[in-house]
């Protein structure tokens, strides 16, 4: 079954790639944009067919390597 | 309000960081991964409180900037 590991900055960790993507989006003549904010998405394609054991799973290699917890979170979904 | 735009490899396209990142589960011994694609979330804070509108702008911006969409899918959902 499929596992989506959603991987997000903490709050008020500075976000460079995001500040990039609002400048850049003013520069096209978009307004109104008050914060941009990039995060990444990991799909698992995993052999259990266990919601609970996969998402078990996730969670673990999200802890060991897909997220940096110092500085992300993250959060684990079936999809 | 907040949109949130999910940016992902349309099917058949190489994900070389997906590959990756599979390879390094392997190694850390986890088992029963079939596969991993790699993708991108932005979340936008726009000033308008019209979710239509607001989901109307952020395709817009998609399309303009945050997408490839020769090689890239993308989702726009209000939160």
């Amino acid at each position: 079954m499929k596992v989506r590991v959603d991987i997000t900055l903490k709050p008020g960790v500075l976000d460079p790639q995001g500040e990039a993507v609002r400048h850049a989006l003013g520069a096209l003549g978009f307004e109104g944009v008050n914060g941009v904010r990039q995060g990444k998405v990991i799909v698992l394609d995993l052999a259990t067919d266990d919601e609970q054991a996969a998402l078990a799973q996730a969670s673990q290699m999200a802890e060991k390597l897909l997220a940096n917890q110092v500085i992300e979170n993250f959060t684990v979904t079936a999809i």
